[in-house]
């Protein structure tokens, strides 16, 4: 039996799982939450206690592991992470490859994510694709003739903070109108919060966003993406607006990457994702009028959830070993 | 000797070259204007002659074809050309190969003319790099891994219509704010143009553009996308401001595809690029405002000029041979 530990350092959680090769159930899967005063060497002692347990004495023939923020793919250094500190520089790679003797690739989550729905999710047998996950952040990964295509110095994927309206509102990046700023939960909610300390009752005495405010029991401080879109579906107009501005967004760079590499698949994952049918729709017919009509594609859905990056791990493990 | 055929089907010109594979000069080169009621008929028996005297009676060991419009480079049938009448669905691989029974391998100019500066001009050395071509139109084609990009269905490299002001003017497509629509040749004249016609004179009498009436004669029909180019080199305001305009569309353009694809170079060709220091430098620093800090690249001239193309299919008939 060939087993491959695969392993998912994300920003907030931890998570372990092992696959014999060749099968597409976990033996073991086990995660935690990150503490709230984490750092890389509690969030190390962390994963080794959830190895522990999946690998259940065990040696693995190969790891892979996917890293929640940038890392050279090649030397297998952890730059740094936005979420937990410590991490600068870590030799993530080496420490493992010493620990376990086998042999470890690691790259960061949107590649391992777009591998995974490559090989085992949405992608399986489409060879060129560009995966986005649209969460916290917005990112994405991209498979080209069949291979994750890393760019020249392991900085491809960066749909987050390509330009889209650049009289839009300013991003944390410097610029404005950056996908990212427009379609990530968090600055939806944002955009949500500003839209809603803006308005003024109407001459019925109607202010619009009352069901923003009435599921954050009318404090703001409580917004999310995930309550923008949760008002939208229920008929508020202000979250409605909002999350319609994050799918004209993302349907703007789809199309325009549409037209600039002609990928068979955008496979769309992450928290904003749920946001509903109107949603997926917007950002369907926002593409689809972006690009020029010769150029096909299609926009499906994440098949693999958050186990996305764990089962691209376990591609980048099977590979170490053909 | 091995002998490699290389033909350019542009639209206004047709040209054919002969080359001995290994060297870097041309043994003959011909070329002549396509007249102005041609079709692809008169266009092919214009071809014929030009083969003729560049191949002396010796018979090539491989030929290869830059086509000006869209071509499926699999089965080597042309879709269309934008320019000629009389090119759809003309097999004009297979018509090469039956005419001369040697291999025959063609591509639309663009990826042509990318992968002739890949081999022979300003991309040589560099496995990941975007050429943009910006005159009449504006285009592109992907060397990716060392080897062209085409996208799934042929349509990659199609950055003219990226928009990149969704609140700008008008584009053929039907979009508002493509990069096509700021910064190609014809564009930049038809927006100086407007600019002119609502231009009024100032308290003292003056109306700016003064150098475009000047260089046109005062006859707009006139303005073309070098004119403009002249004029703000002569410090005319409007020309200035609409060629600004143009390097605005085509730096935020590059700095979106830095973030996505992260190359390593960008190689600039066309006529639009013979607009000056000013220009170039309004692109590079747009560029870099917009990609990522951690995102590097370089935005350098192509080198090989028009006959970019005809090096181009140099290459494609040399790698039939491997």
């Amino acid at each position: 039996m060939t087993l491959i530990l695969s392993l998912d350092f994300g920003g907030t959680k931890l998570a372990a799982a092992t696959v014999k090769a060749g099968t597409r159930e976990w033996l073991y899967h086990e995660s935690r939450f990150s503490p709230a005063n984490a750092d890389a060497l509690s969030d190390l002692e962390i994963m080794r206690s959830l190895i522990k347990s999946v690998l259940k004495g065990n040696k693995p023939d190969a790891i892979g592991i996917s890293f929640g923020g940038p890392v050279d793919a090649t030397t297998g250094l952890v730059r740094l992470s936005h979420h937990v500190p410590g991490w600068e520089n870590v030799p993530l790679k080496q420490l493992f490859e010493e620990d376990y003797n086998v042999p470890v690739s690691i790259d960061n989550d949107a590649n391992v994510a777009a591998i995974g729905e490559y090989r085992f999710g949405a992608g399986q047998g489409y060879d060129s694709l560009f995966y986005i996950t649209i969460s916290t952040g917005v990112g994405g990964g991209w498979i080209i003739n069949g291979k994750l295509w890393r760019g020249a110095l392991g900085m491809a994927g960066e749909i987050g903070h390509i330009v889209v309206d650049p009289r839009g509102p300013l991003c944390l990046c410097g610029k404005r109108g950056c996908v990212e700023r427009l379609a990530s939960g968090p600055y939806m909610a944002q955009n949500a919060r500003e839209m809603l300390e803006k308005e003024l009752p109407s001459a019925e005495g109607k202010a619009r966003g009352e069901i923003l405010r009435y599921l954050t029991g009318n404090n703001l401080d409580l917004l999310t993406g995930k309550v923008v879109s949760a008002a939208a579906s229920y008929g508020d107009e202000i979250a409605q607006e909002v999350l319609y501005r994050g799918a004209w967004a993302l349907g703007v760079a789809i199309g325009n990457v549409a037209n600039l590499m002609n990928p068979q698949r955008f496979v769309l994952g992450g928290g904003v994702t749920k946001a509903g049918d109107n949603f997926w729709a917007a950002v369907r017919k926002v593409a689809r009028e972006t690009a020029l009509p010769e150029v096909n594609f299609e926009i499906v859905r994440a098949l693999l959830g958050d186990d996305a990056p764990l089962w691209g791990a376990v591609a980048l493990g099977l590979d170490l070993l053909n």
